[in-house]
């Protein structure tokens, strides 16, 4: 037993310890049923209040308007990568993609083995360290949608604001959503994973509008059918009880720290304390994106090489902060500082850089 | 607090009390490293650990042929439904589907909605309350597959054994698998959604054999692609870690009672004592279904009028046991008794049907 430590992974990632310890305690038995909440049918009860407390929670704290649906489905956003296309792209339809890094990359990929794809903006020539000014963002006449990914996990990148089209936008808002205020008239789709600031992964979060929903064939595969989904309210099939609940929870505690604003607060506090880091030592580190939208969610950066990053993580993890590595697919270090990061562990964090600049600098 | 009760419901449905203590009491703090298994990145050493063992253990229960790949899907069977025709029935290939019930009818509408589809075998006429002798079931020429229902959860019919045809079987095996041993040498591919004898609902398991995934296009979306999958031993996305982790208590606990002849050994007790009831008041209890198929995860029911069943279900909650009616598509008792029902809560309910129908009859 070490204590909690404080986990910087990009999802999994860190939770709030007030939803682990509730569900911990409810685990075997729920509210004195006898049973696990798991154990229970998804048409008992106990599952809809839970299932429906969760939505309730999802539309209150992202003032989610009365015309979209909320959903949780299996398989992730990998998987709704090729539902958005599926439904929205047929008989020739095309869409806008913009490509900022890796996880775009996935979502183009998908939407161009089902459909036509316009990419209007690519970050790729600047190694994806950047990101279009929103307000000259324009959608081609035409587009079934434009796609964009609002925080690039691994990148580091993030849409400050976005783009303001005749066309509705669909967004993978895995790594930031619940983190500020959304727009949410501008869009059609909003999806995300929950494993970041929602709960655990297993999971994925949709927002549909009603339009979208309109749009869906009839002669889908029924899991790929979000009006089907949105028809039976996420209990199409079996949902994931374990994850919706624990969404409700994390939610609720959420809820109780003061909603976005907050967590828009604490998250531009996190990262200040990081990026400040970076600039006090900006001969030791390196942050290789655009300030004007380095993500408050993923900080990245690299140390004078491999050797001492690989220091950098193995002594930070000695002092129990884990999980600073960066993707694999691009090294150096990371940070992900999601909601249920606490501040404490940004300071901590931003100190153990200090001294090792310090140290080594 | 009631104390833990006998929870007959057909999925979700019971979980061993030891899984469940053992992941309540590591939930918050996995193995004293300071973090839950839910928090942790899904390619660290911890979470590896734990999705190497549970796909150990699935091998070694089910004695998985090497040329097998064991695969931790998210949602579900029901995403299989359309997974399998997607893979295998392109260009014009065909597959033939057994016609056993409520699963099967979905199996089919979604492999309809992608291929060709022959319905070799309908119990429609006879109200899905027999199947046919698998000696006597043939594969058309040029089937990609020959696709069963293992066992009809909701009708509570259960194939006794399976054909031996010239083509790969697939089956749908959700609310039987780890009951019985398999002849694996007969499947292309077994899957079946957790949350009956595996773990809690949000994840499924698919078995594939290895020319099956051959078979699997590349220019499918992603996450449709088994080959991928496989590729990535379920790593492609983030799995949804928790069921998995669930899924090797499970597991280890089955192992642990004596693996596949004890747990068929208990389903044959356990359903035996249901059955033997019901023909103790044959003038008051009615088994729809042919014995001969008779599930032994499903046993269903009928008592005399929807108004005793009412109170039957009512009576027996208010004894804990509870989860006891029938599907609403076809209304009735319905007792589940998967592998972590003890033996137990089958003599229990037998006790509670003899004095019902002796009170009643």
């Amino acid at each position: 037993m070490v204590g909690r430590i404080y986990n910087f992974s990009a999802g999994p990632c860190t939770l709030p310890l007030e939803a682990l310890e509730r569900a911990r305690d409810q685990f075997v038995d729920y509210r004195g049923t006898g049973m696990s909440l798991i154990e229970m049918s998804h048409r008992s009860k106990m599952v809809d209040g839970v299932h429906c407390r969760a939505i309730e929670l999802v539309r209150e704290l992202l003032s989610v308007p009365d015309d979209f649906s909320v959903l949780f489905l299996g398989g992730g956003a990998t998987m709704q990568f090729s539902m958005i296309p599926a439904n929205l792209l047929r008989d020739g339809a095309s869409a806008d993609y913009t490509h900022s890094g890796s996880w775009a990359k996935k979502a183009i990929a998908d939407a161009k083995r089902l459909g036509k794809v316009n990419v209007i903006w690519s970050g790729e020539e600047a190694n994806f360290t950047t990101l279009p000014e929103p307000s000259s963002v324009t959608a081609g006449d035409g587009a079934a949608y434009l796609h964009l990914t609002s925080n690039e996990t691994i990148g580091g990148i993030q849409w400050k604001d976005f783009p303001n089209v005749d066309v509705p936008l669909v967004s993978d808002m895995s790594s930031d959503i619940f983190s500020r205020p959304l727009p949410l008239e501008r869009f059609g789709i909003v999806y995300a994973g929950a494993q970041k600031n929602i709960g655990p992964a297993g999971v994925g979060l949709v927002l549909i509008r009603r339009d979208m929903l309109e749009r869906c064939p009839d002669d889908m595969p029924l899991y790929q059918n979000y009006r089907k989904h949105a028809d039976a309210n996420s209990m199409l099939n079996t949902p994931p009880v374990f994850q919706i609940w624990m969404i409700s929870l994390v939610l609720e505690w959420l809820l109780g720290q003061g909603g976005l604003s907050w967590a828009q607060q604490m998250a531009e506090q996190r990262s200040a304390l990081l990026y400040a880091m970076i600039d006090k030592h900006s001969g030791f580190y390196r942050c290789p994106v655009n300030r004007s939208v380095a993500s408050v969610m993923n900080v990245v950066w690299r140390c004078p090489g491999e050797e001492l990053e690989a220091q950098f993580i193995a002594e930070a993890a000695e002092q129990g902060m884990n999980g600073l590595k960066g993707h694999r697919s691009v090294g150096g270090c990371r940070a992900s500082i999601y909601n249920a990061m606490p501040i404490e562990g940004a300071q901590a964090l931003a100190q153990f850089m200090d001294d090792f600049a310090q140290k080594h600098g």
